[in-house]
Order: C-alpha cells, then sequence, then structure tokens
C-alpha cells in the first residue's frame, strides 16, 4: 500500500475490520480510544527523550530506531482511525476544516518563521 | 473532501505546503512533532476524564462536544502526518506492516472478546 | 521512609544527587524533563486503558499489578521533583496556591458531586 | 508552606479533604487518575513544545511562563498525590524503592554523562 494511491476509507475498513474481527467494539468507546492514543504518542516520545531536536533528525537515519519509530507512530495512526470509525468521523473533512481555521489563526505575514502560539502573534 | 476518495498522499502534500509557507520545518524535528502529538491527545483525551466510557460513546451525539473533539482529533491527525511527512514515512506501508504484526499477537482465536495484552492471552 | 514523616524536602536532595553523581543534570532541561513526565503518566495510563473506571479501583488488590502501577507513578513523582529541583521551584507552596485557586473556581457548594469543568458549573 | 518542613503526609491530607468536601471521590477511580496526570502533564509539556532545551532553561526566568509552569507542575503533583490517596500508596517508599531500583540499572560507572536507557549502557 502506497500513500499515493490509497484512500483514508480503505484504511478506516481494515481497522474496522480488525476490531470488528476480534469482538472488540465493546472496548472501544471515545473514552478508552482516547487513552489509546495518548499511551501511543508517549511511546514514540519516548525516542526523544534526552535528545537535542537536531539530532533527533539525524537518528532517523538509524535503521533500528526509525524501524520502531514507524510502529509507534502506525498505532498512533490506527487508534486515531478507530475513533474516527467509532463516532463516524470523516477524517478528511475535519482536517480540511481545522486547515482552514488554522490558516485564519496563522496567517503566512505574520506567522511565518515564528513559532509563538497564535495569542502572541 | 471525503475519506472515500482522498489519498492520504493528498492530505500530506496540503499538511506540508501549511508548513513550508510559513518556514515552520525549522521547528518540526521528530523530537518536536513528538511532543505536538502528545499535547494534542492529551487535549483529545481532557475531553473524557471523568465519564464513564458508555457516557463518552453517548456524549459523541452532542453537537457542541463534538465539534471539539473534531478539531483535536485532527490535530492529532495532522501533527501525525507531519511527522511522516519530515520523516520522509509512508503511511499506508507502515499501517499495513503493523496490522499485520497486531495479527500475529493478536490472533482471532485467542484474542476474540479479550481485552488483555497479548502477552497475557 | 513514610510519608508522615519525610519533608518533600529530603526527597528532591535524594533525586538530585541521583541526577548529579550520574552527570545528567545536562539532560535535565525543563523541556525534556516535561517529556519524561509525559511519557511515565503515559505508561501509568497505560495500565487501565480497557478498564471500566470501577475495574480499576478493584484490581489495585492485584498484587502484580499494584508492584507495576506503584513503578510508573514513583516516576511521574521522580521526574515532576526533579522538574523542581532544577527549576528552584518550592512544590509545597506551588501546591498551597494551586489549591487555593481550585478553591475559588470550584467553591463546595457549586461543586459538590459534580464533574463539570467549572466553566460549565 | 515550605518543602524543608512540609511533610509528604500534610500535602495528602489536604488534598484528600480538597476531594472529600466536594463529594468527588466517586470520579476519582485510578484509571481516571491516570487521565488526569497525563492531561496536565501534556499541559506543562506544551509550553516547551518548539523550542530547544537550551532555551527552555532560559525561559524560566521568564516570570509570565513561569506562574504558568508552576500551576501545570502543581496540577501533576495533585493529582499524583490523589492517585495515592485512593490506593492507600506511601508515596516516600515507593520513590524509595524505585530510586534504589534505578540505581542498579544505571550504576554510576556506566551511567555517567549518558543518557542511553540502560539496556544500551
Amino acid at each position: 500500500m502506497k500513500d499515493v494511491d490509497t484512500p483514508l476509507q480503505d484504511i478506516k475498513d481494515r481497522v474496522l475490520a480488525f476490531a470488528q474481527e476480534r469482538d472488540w467494539e465493546q472496548f472501544h468507546s471515545p473514552k478508552n480510544l482516547s487513552m489509546a492514543i495518548s499511551a501511543e504518542a508517549a511511546e514514540l516520545l519516548e525516542h526523544f527523550l534526552w535528545q537535542s531536536p537536531e539530532a533527533s533528525r539525524a537518528d532517523m537515519t538509524d535503521e533500528t530506531l526509525r524501524a520502531k519509530v514507524e510502529e509507534e507512530l502506525a498505532d498512533i495512526f490506527i487508534f486515531a482511525i478507530e475513533f474516527a470509525n467509532v463516532t463516524g468521523i470523516n477524517i478528511a473533512a475535519i482536517i480540511e476544516a481545522k486547515m482552514a481555521l488554522n490558516a485564519q489563526k496563522y496567517p503566512v505575514d505574520k506567522a511565518k518563521g515564528r513559532s509563538e502560539k497564535y495569542t502572541d502573534l
């Protein structure tokens, strides 16, 4: 599978089928899935705890670390996609809407090259 | 945009263009993005802190809560996608690989209807 | 050591000495320690992912789970205390100040038996 | 209150009294409190998202940021202490036990000046 020709819906369907085959929908409440996303996000974070931001870029060329990071990132996506499945959320639509909102909060001329929160720009 | 006909690559491109227009790639190291994903995951979590798992399902029919939850979930996706952008990760491929691994860890006959970790099955 | 006769300062001193002996203060920036606290908090969270809140109370009587949970909670305290060490924060004072603020946000007569955020009371 | 003469038990008692007065123990299951600790840890993290670790040290001299950071750190302590309250955990004892374990994992001669995980030392 490649990002260039994989519609989001295909991945949503696979993730849902995996849960349904195991009768796991009973555990997949929004509350529980929000915890699972946080837990997986922290496992990704853990790989970069004591590094400088620059070193974290270079480290991604290390095959062993990269393989672990790919697994953690995949877990985040899987639980976030399952969250969308159980709540009937259209992922492409909410990303589009949030990016439109972010474009208003962070207009290019004010935000360019700056990392401050929009309330401080 | 709809999940059914939006390839992942389209969303990756949009998220990348947003960052590039603002010259934000300098801030988007793997370390910093892993923190951003965690921060957004926690904002999603926060909506369900004191609820029962069952109530969290019912609550998603509340329009106001739903709108907030959609924003938090979108933020998680946006930063996770940007993480894939800056590290050159093929999202569909890592999800497929991780689900194959999960299928080995959690075979249907052992995992059906159970929430234990695979090491305890 | 017992909570009843252990001043916070004693624990702060021990945690600091541990880091200093290992020349770890160079890694203990506020940014990095905030990540470490989040990572450890997520490890605690992970033990309760798929349970009901009620079951999570009962489970703490399981000796094996309890031992693991105690380790995760200890890690959270250790990194939070080290954060206070490196930033010169008086823990007792900030807790006292925050509880005074919380008492204003959540007066007993309005908040009793309710889990809503103060903005919704 | 000062760390030098405040026993942990005093703070535990205050945190417990606050919850009891509001009849909040019904919400304070281990599961829910583990979520609250994670949510507060992420709020602390959020202040340091795009900074270098070095800048995060310098920033703590900024009075406005410092005041916010103190509030987030206090929240982490308050929920971690309440977790200990509801589960009957002796905080000083678990910290002492975890530090003894860490001393074994990270002996001074091997760990000095190094940030690798003990499994990689």
